[in-house]
């Protein structure tokens, strides 16, 4: 059975994912939406460093060009 | 219910918003129009530096290449 | 009432732009042209750096790749 | 006999793959999905340094941006 | 009256231009073509540094990819 | 006569290559694949420094983005 | 007169060209072929620093998303 990277948003839809950025950046919250592009819509949004909560933000749009990887 | 990413910037116009742009420069401003490129029109636009203001500019069109993330 | 970033520029046709290219380079000058990719034309084009002027171009055609923001 | 790029990761789903990532990034999981712009589903996904595991991730959705290669 | 950015450098043809690349590297030529993705063919172009010529090339055909301005 | 670019990709089928990445990686193997983005399948990888083997990698699936040069 | 980049391309073939690349590397080499996307073909390529050869490499195939301009 065969996963595609879009299916696998979709099945996130609403769960709290992890993102990781260019540069380092990572971000935690529900994932609200996405597009084809990868660009996302993160709810409840904190940032992460070292996997410490350093920030919340509430809800972000991520530009897909940024993500180097999701995990749900 | 899913919130695309272009849904919420539509639901921004005209209300305060946050970006972050590579680099990590980042502004505050009134979201005023946008395209799907994430090209994004600010109005009042602001400078910001680990929060704080550096610079008040008016109205900027930044394109959406160098967009990190927008938040509401 | 929305204002596309394209609709930005074609209002800014013909006065004076601010413009921030990647790398910061910054250019002052009057807006006479503009394209879909955000290519630009500036009319008395001068260079800044920290505000200041520091050297008078005349006309350039700015490459849209580099821009980071406009400022009308 | 020829095997173009998307037939390699066609074999490759559900067996373990190792990836390269921009940066020097590597991880280690099994390739549950792929679309054509080489974005990647790993599941059991590990972060490898130098060979060794160094973080255990779960399922990660990479986006195709990022990969340098892709070893089956 | 507006100029977009392919019709400077049409009227451009034949004269000389200044062209500024990413990194800093300069030029100074004959326009003798171009296209819509802003490649440029140079005729008796120079390198310059500073203003100053620092090599002498001949023709060169230059990718618009790498051009942040072009001075008529 | 002329030889486009994916003419020497495909009279290289099954025949050993290198090719140079950016950021300086070079990789040894056999062309068994390729598309139009210029994503390649080596067979029998091998990195390369300084011209010596430094990791026998087995299949690799290279994506084009990365490739500066080819040599068969 | 015009001469459209790919025209200069087209008159080049099988002719000495020097090409320089994204980071300073520079190849001299006949032109043997080339696509739209400025994908080169360099058949008895060799690699230059400072105008000196420093590496004799048979036939490549550039990308040209690596080059900044050729010399015919």
């Amino acid at each position: 059975m065969e996963d595609r990277p879009l299916d696998i948003l979709n099945k996130s839809l609403n769960a709290p994912i992890i993102i990781r950025l260019r540069g380092g950046r990572e971000f935690r919250g529900e994932l609200q939406g996405y597009d084809v592009h990868m660009n996302l819509v993160l709810g409840k949004a904190e940032e992460l460093k070292d996997g410490e909560v350093t920030r919340k933000i509430g809800t972000i749009v991520v530009r897909g060009d940024n993500v180097v990887y999701i995990s749900p």
